[in-house]
């Protein structure tokens, strides 16, 4: 029998090659042999060419990635990353959340929304030189020479903690429009209880399309724009995965803390993560409770609710993770190898007490955490409060050079803020903002005296209690229009207070205390970015090893192969689901409610070509140690010849903690396998248009 | 990589040799070929020897399974099998419950209270020819003439519906004595939660010891008796399982109903089994409730709940297994190939209409199964109208001639009877038994008008409302009493009434109906076992394959392999768990919370001579699709050699419906490993007495 187990552990454990790393293209040159070994088929030089192929193919949606896959622009993404674009056309009575979308023709196409992009990443710099000298206005300068010629996002990214400046340049397309989703029954199928967990049977995937003006630059939408050519798309591979297989995947992952201090992540487990997952439900609560019985109002939360559910179980995991990884310790543990380090290391003097540094620094940061998170809370609960305080914040920068102005409200964003002020009105709605906003003003009235929200207190003063400030708050303002928003946002300041909107006036309230965290939050990193650097330096020299740097948001190559784990004593989790989990799950209602017509295709065994020879069934899910966080959904996992076999939609509820660590034998990531994919558009939705587009086979045409 | 799938299978799916069968010793040889490649290394002739080793040593407590581990009669069964001795010697002060129990020497150990009793089969004679012809008489006249010698108790048991008859001879050992049960969080670890549940981690076993009298023979307990020197005893092994492993469970299985037609199946799965969920689950309530700040109260419920607890997972898991397994179906299948043999088989038109026969009997039977349900309930939910009731219905039985009495109430039941009026002192509470009592009393109020309890209805208009009927039953009673119930106990129906006990008199107006329906099913028992014989004979000559009978609480052989299985999609169960899982779930609190001597054992890795060397760890407890249902609980679990390897105590929720069908991938039996209770006795509770006694080595030693 002891051959049988040390199967299983082969089907369960990675391979002396570490997955762990979210790689800069520019570093997987001096990786090569590795994912020669692992079984990489083509040239590993091509992941460094970002104007090549595949790497030509990943793209950035902002917050999500996604990949081109026709010639004519098609891009596949998660469902979950398409989800804006289906609220955004979705009504009442045009329900696409439930029922899906599916464009038989260009002209069936649907605008994406305001404000949806696609970024296609065309050139990467380093101007650490000239960062370093002076950070903010260097930095602005860069980008506003980079964007010069036009039709291109520019942006300076810092790597190593500070050690590295980038500036990546990103064609930004405007255009973009949905193509297709599947209905939510498979889209999301299980819902926020399969969220994050394995065995999984969820086909998260959507198509979207990019669009161009007839020049081939890109354009604001437009009925006569044309579909954007890419210079590469990836190949979608029908042919699966198996075990053991290598997987590569390319993406934009958000952010990592993989080099914080023990005293920063200490600070996030106690207070952070727990003080967040008490707002984010409680707000949750409030939102939930008022969409009952108005399907409206449901509508308008939705996203809203989506996104606190898909935080609260990540953060509440991570908490989890803290201790069960005991990452606090590993990071002490680290520290205090770098201080042994040091002491036994004459050259390593320069490094002598940075970590006490960083920690006394953010002690200070964190005085006034308490009133911090309130007033973040003020805003997250209430989008008419945000959106005022935009407005708000426009009118006092614009009067400003452009070089002067604070990132985010320089001119090249005014168009960005515009859609941002369309965007939102699917989300406002005054009830709810009410409710949210009157929770966190509560909070606001628990705060320690020496960390008090001044303008709150006098407002509630001023009207008489907390409900008769939210009464003239609320009767006394038109912040929910549109048109007025979009009027306000060309205003002065002394025109935006003509208005006497209270919601404005508030926003007006609550800036001096925003603009004096953002002066100190700067002064913070300014100090910070002197200190981090050396600390990355200290760890680089004491480890050797290879490193690489913290996610944020740029292009990474993470590879790893097709493996499972053991969750807990006793249980073996198989790397791959099927089909028939699918009838296991279904319940018909709820979040387990796949559609009638893919449940009979299950049960008529309608997947000729589509079967896994290995697992006798269509395969649905599969987990791989890719080492992934948010912002990689919708990336496209590529198989060992460069092509499409799956989409990083997840990670696993055990993994949670990995922005922190990554654990080899726990740390796992989760895919829709192309192959699921292909065989719903295929057998279930009849996206054969799309099939035919991207070259492949159509086996079940009516 | 298909090497590893094939080998995960392997350790999941059971060979070609299924596992299904609870055989009859004497139908083992038959058997031999199969069990030899399975590796049995004992010559498996040895198994239908009922004096001889192994099968000698496997004892039943009438209820459970276990068997002789000492020359000095101890014996080994479940923790829960002890659980009532623990009960009767626990107190608010001397909690034997939770924290266990050790006798260091024989004066310390504890009676097991009145009526716990070990049986040991001594003979097994075939009688069909002599019951057939009278049944209920010839029944009671084959039981007298086997146990005029005294000491023994004696059995006739039908086997495959009637078909045969067996007489089975037991020694009934009186004098049951606690030796040793570990902590409530080591034998019941992970409680209501892990029942029936895998990954499992619970130790769940206890010794007890039987005494004799002087002259050797059975006797009541006496301080001058002594230990009873079993003829054959099992030796335990220390070696552990493997995967694939043998495995042989000797015990007595209470029922089974493989051989139900689908008609009775149907009855089961669309009234029985929800009724009893409903009935059990609102008196579990009712009970808990009474229990809540009073440990007095909870004690004398505990054991009740415990039962209604095991029973509702147990109804609940069955009910999903008649949906999962297509039950129903399955029998209507199996009734539709029959037809069709008779159909096409001339020689077979005796087998005729046979299951049209018994479903129109059966559909008589279910006329009044409302009320039938509720009258039973009123017993079950009063302890103090049950006792009422036998004390009345001995009084009308004890004056037949003794042949002529109703089984349970002859001569040789009057003893067993008296035990069980003092061993139900521990559960009597008045203010619990009108709680449950009330609430069946307003289920009888709900019974359709052709189906009433009429003594009921009586009662409560006489009385003028159900709660002052209650009143006048609780406040005119003296049953609770224990001695005036051993009064009662020899007591006339006359002298019985003149004590106007409220109680007694509800028992004696019930006592009608009751009566009418035995008669009912006595009746209907009769027209059966005219009818079941043939269709098991129809079956068997249908089949042309093995039949093995129902489970029917005699001694039975059932084998398979130690072997995991797949629950669901993607997941795999390995088939042992460690100790490590015992650290992974314990919270410290309720139902994981591990004794902290045994946490401490685990973390300093105090194990040595227990590690299994596959594992890496000290194994807990094992699956294996041996064939088991309730009655198997403390079976022994024999290796190859004959030598015990554990102690089978529960099956898998998946499992659930095995009482009506087995399905070789799914179906598996839970064991605690022997490994694992030597180390729990060496390492942490230091039972070293009883390891030298049985011959084991002691590692631990202080």
């Amino acid at each position: 029998m002891k051959k049988t187990l040390i199967a299983v552990l082969a089907l369960v454990t990675t391979n002396a090659f570490a997955a762990e790393g979210m790689w800069m293209p520019q570093q997987i040159p001096q990786l090569a042999d590795e994912l020669k070994k692992m079984g990489l088929k083509i040239d590993p030089n091509r992941f460094a060419d970002l104007t090549g192929d595949p790497m030509g193919a990943v793209i950035s949606l902002g917050g999500c990635s996604a990949s081109f896959v026709s010639p004519d622009g098609l891009v596949v993404t998660n469902h979950h990353c398409g989800f804006g674009a289906l609220q955004f056309n979705s009504t009442p009575q045009r329900d696409l959340i439930t029922n899906g979308f599916l464009a038989k023709t260009r002209d069936e196409e649907l605008a994406a929304g305001p404000g949806s992009r696609i970024f296609v990443t065309t050139n990467i710099e380093d101007v650490t030189k000239r960062v370093v000298k002076a950070l903010d206005r260097a930095t602005k300068q860069l980008v506003e020479e980079c964007e010069k010629p036009g039709g291109v996002r520019c942006r300076v990214a810092s790597f190593f903690e500070g050690s590295q400046y980038l500036r990546t340049t990103q064609m930004e397309i405007r255009d973009v429009r949905l193509v297709y989703a599947p209905a939510l029954g498979v889209g999301d199928f299980g819902g926020e209880t399969d969220n994050w967990m394995w065995p999984r049977h969820t086909g998260d995937w959507s198509y979207l399309r990019a669009y161009v003006g007839k020049d081939g630059k890109p354009a604001d939408y437009s009925k006569d724009n044309a579909p954007f050519h890419p210079t590469h798309i990836l190949k979608v591979s029908g042919e699966g995965v198996n075990p053991g297989d290598l997987v590569i995947v390319a993406g934009y992952p958000g952010r990592t803390f993989r080099y914080r201090t023990s005293a920063e992540v200490a600070n996030m487990q106690q207070y952070t993560y727990p003080r967040t997952i008490k707002y984010a439900t409680d707000l949750n609560n409030i939102l939930r409770e008022m969409g009952k019985n108005n399907k409206a109002v449901e509508i308008a939360n939705a996203s809203r609710i989506k996104g606190n559910d898909n935080l609260l179980k990540n953060y509440t995991g991570t908490l989890g993770g803290f201790e069960k990884f005991g990452i606090v310790t590993q990071r002490q543990h680290r520290e205090n190898d770098l201080a042994a380090y040091v002491k036994s290391h004459t050259d390593a003097q320069k490094y002598a007490g940075i970590v006490d540094q960083m920690s006394k620094l953010e002690q200070e940061a964190l005085a006034t955490q308490q009133r911090d998170a309130v007033l973040q809370w003020l805003f997250r609960s209430s989008p008419m409060l945000s959106q005022a305080n935009t407005l708000y914040r426009l009118s006092l920068e614009r009067p400003k050079a452009d070089i002067d102005r604070n990132q985010g409200f320089q001119e090249r964003d005014w168009p960005r803020i515009g859609e941002g002020i369309a965007r939102s009105q699917k989300s406002l709605e005054p009830q709810s903002d009410r409710a949210g906003l009157r929770y966190f003003i509560n909070e606001s009235q628990k705060l320690p005296a020496n960390q008090r929200i001044a303008a709150v207190d006098e407002l509630i003063a001023k009207n008489g209690g907390v409900d008769k400030f939210l009464d003239q708050l609320y009767g006394n303002t038109k912040i929910a229009d549109l048109a007025l928003r979009k009027q306000m946002q060309t205003e002065t300041t002394a025109q935006l207070m003509t208005h006497h909107d209270a919601m404005v006036d508030f926003a007006a309230a609550l800036s001096p205390l925003l603009l004096e965290n953002e002066r100190k939050d700067k002064e913070f990193a300014g100090a910070m970015s002197r200190l981090r650097p050396v600390y990355m330096e200290a760890l680089r020299a004491s480890s050797g090893g290879r490193v690489y740097p913290d996610a944020n948001g740029t292009l990474r190559v993470t590879f790893g192969k097709v493996v499972g784990y053991t969750p807990k004593d006793a249980v073996v989790y198989a790397p791959q689901t099927t089909v028939s989990g699918i009838l296991q799950k279904n319940t018909g209602s709820g979040e387990f409610d796949a559609p009638k017509n893919e449940l009979d295709a299950i049960r008529a065994n309608k997947t000729a070509g589509y079967v896994d020879p290995q697992l006798g069934e269509v395969p649905v899910d599969f987990l791989s140690d890719v080492d992934t966080t948010g912002g990689n959904s919708g990336s496209p996992t590529l198989n060992a010849k460069g092509e499409l076999c799956g989409l990083l939609f997840d990670g696993t509820y055990e993994s949670l903690g990995s922005d922190f660590v990554v654990d080899p034998n726990i740390t796992r990531s989760i895919h829709v396998d192309a192959v699921y994919m292909l065989w719903v558009m295929d057998a279930v939705d009849g996206a054969h248009n799309l099939l035919q587009e991207m070259g492949l086979p159509v086996r079940f045409a009516k």
